[in-house]
């Protein structure tokens, strides 16, 4: 593969052409079961046992603002969006690194209570945080900065390789379902961004408070870690993804990996209660937004109908954390959504540089 | 442990006192062998292997400047100096992931050829990258940004646990040596600074463009990886850290460790000799710059005397690296510096927030 050294810029390309373009040039070793695509990376440091592997950057002004996200909230989900990550590989977390750039005048409360956010979502997943770096964020100089707060985890894993659960293990014929509800995460973004009055993305009244639910689902997400162990442990899943960028990615993600299609049932979707007031209050479509909001970190999965005892067993094991079947897998390779009014698109998911 | 929320800023702390608020809070779980405060983070997927973990952020107008680093050193040494970190505890790099930052007008050709640089590094020494994320720069908004270019490696290796290297295990009457040459790295920023003019930090004369040697030494340092495991295979070397630092911080690392104290020969350091011509040509003392400066990507590391053999085997598999005897380690606690003109005090290295 060669690259023309065009003279264009990264917003040009955008950010899955720019993923694309980096992975094509990554030659793989034989200790790397999974490379770059999925949900983390899986490499074997021994024949028994796999690594799942995955950073997920978390920066002010693009994932978070500090004027609506408390500090505890920052670090609560900057471990998350890493745990979501590995459970949707159906690892077990076991180990991670924080990179660190602060502002030289970000308060010593702001940073204590950022890790308190962290450490106790670290605590209850008994995952240690072993090390990490950091590093002030550069002064302003010549048209650079002041720069953003910016917090760079990295979380691993462990998972028995033939219990991985991949993007690519979709079959037709497969059940797909969802675990929690979706759409809150949109939601609460939305009514926090009202209740500071910046940017309104649905420009309808100031009355954010009261959407408390919604606020919190954004703000402290719950990584669905036992989920994916239980999906994982005793296979009842084929293919599995995380909704961090949401439904309507995660399907296109399963069925590009799977070489697969999907066909989603619109009015079987766990939108959730809070999420649905939201929209029938502004008098909006719900299901446009719910498919393609991202911060959702329910994992999305398929699993074979002969499996329906094994998954049984595993929803048992996940304490009342509610799954619905939301369509099926088919052969031909079209991603359909059926809803009252006939058959419909799937809306697009979040892309940086557009 | 508590601590006082006090109404401070990170960058009355400093970064020491940062690390050391952060780390006392990390409770560490039983598969971690080497947790926070090493050049990597050690924790064992499995009894029989340990894998070391580490990451290091790479930040425009932190760690390098855009104006006189070409695209390819900043690939290469995001990578080097992660790479230089698991050389330091004795492990074989495996894998690396890569977080990557980019403002919205960063050209596609100087992101190909930052890859460039990275890959070229990792194929050589087998690294596979595995993964990553990539996230727009915020745009500016309310005195924010823009923001700077960052790239965050993290980087794994594998090592057994019996051999591995920390900085904790000097022991009195062990040797302290040293690989390569010191001072390079330092001096190749001095001279790029003042061929572009930006801030020069000795400032004398424009006549950076004789100094090739130094600003590739500073650009694309090469990690020592195949020293470290050469050191940590036979078990030649009780500590070792890497001189990202510089050495006076290097040596004050192993001392705190290993609660001993080290003496160190100024007479016999293997000063580079361009950097030494550097420090000559301006009638400036070396001294003190050499040991102070950081980017010098050296293994600093003791051995046993009664190891000399294995010290002798170690090195012939090095394939011509210098390795230069500096010092003993002795029991009472002081760092000592021995000069032609008498003891001396070490300077302090490089610290963030200060």
């Amino acid at each position: 593969l060669t690259f023309d050294l065009g003279s264009g810029t990264v917003s040009d390309l955008g950010e899955r052409a720019l993923i694309a373009r980096i992975t094509a040039r990554l030659p793989l070793a034989p200790w790397v079961l999974v490379g770059p695509g999925d949900d983390a990376a899986l490499f074997q440091p021994d024949p028994r046992m796999a690594e799942a592997l995955t950073t997920d950057a978390f920066v002010e002004g693009v994932h978070f603002d500090r004027r609506f996200c408390p500090p505890d909230a920052i670090g609560h989900k900057a471990l998350a969006i890493n745990l979501s990550d590995l459970a949707a590989m159906g690892a077990s977390p076991r180990a991670a690194l924080l990179s660190l750039i602060l502002p030289g005048d970000f308060p010593i409360s702001d940073l204590d209570a950022m890790l308190d956010g962290m450490l106790s979502l670290a605590a209850r997943h008994r995952v240690a945080v072993v090390g990490g770096n950091i590093a002030r964020s550069p002064a302003p100089r010549d048209g650079l900065g002041p720069a953003p707060l910016m917090i760079d985890v990295t979380a691993t894993g462990s998972v028995a390789p033939r219990r991985v659960l991949t993007r690519a293990g979709a079959q037709p014929g497969d059940d797909v379902y969802v675990t929690g509800t979706i759409g809150a995460g949109a939601v609460g973004l939305h009514a926090l961004l009202e209740a500071t009055g910046s940017r309104p993305l649905i420009g309808v009244g100031r009355e954010a408070t009261g959407w408390a639910d919604a606020q919190a689902r954004y703000l402290r997400p719950e990584p669905r870690v036992r989920a994916g162990l239980m999906l994982s442990r005793n296979r009842a899943a084929g293919a599995c993804v995380d909704l961090s960028d949401g439904l309507a990615d995660g399907v296109r993600q399963i069925a590009a990996a799977s070489g697969v299609g999907l066909v989603i049932d619109a009015s079987v979707l766990p939108i959730d209660e809070t999420a649905a007031r939201w929209y029938a209050a502004r008098q909006s479509d719900a299901l446009d937004a719910v498919l393609a909001g991202g911060d959702d970190y329910e994992l999305l999965f398929t699993s074979r109908r002969a499996h329906r005892g094994r998954l049984q067993e595993a929803r048992r094991a996940m304490g009342g954390l509610p799954i619905t079947r939301i369509g099926a897998v088919t052969r031909d390779r079209e991603i359909v959504l059926h809803t009252a009014g006939g058959p419909r698109e799937l809306p697009q998911g979040f892309e940086h540089f557009r």
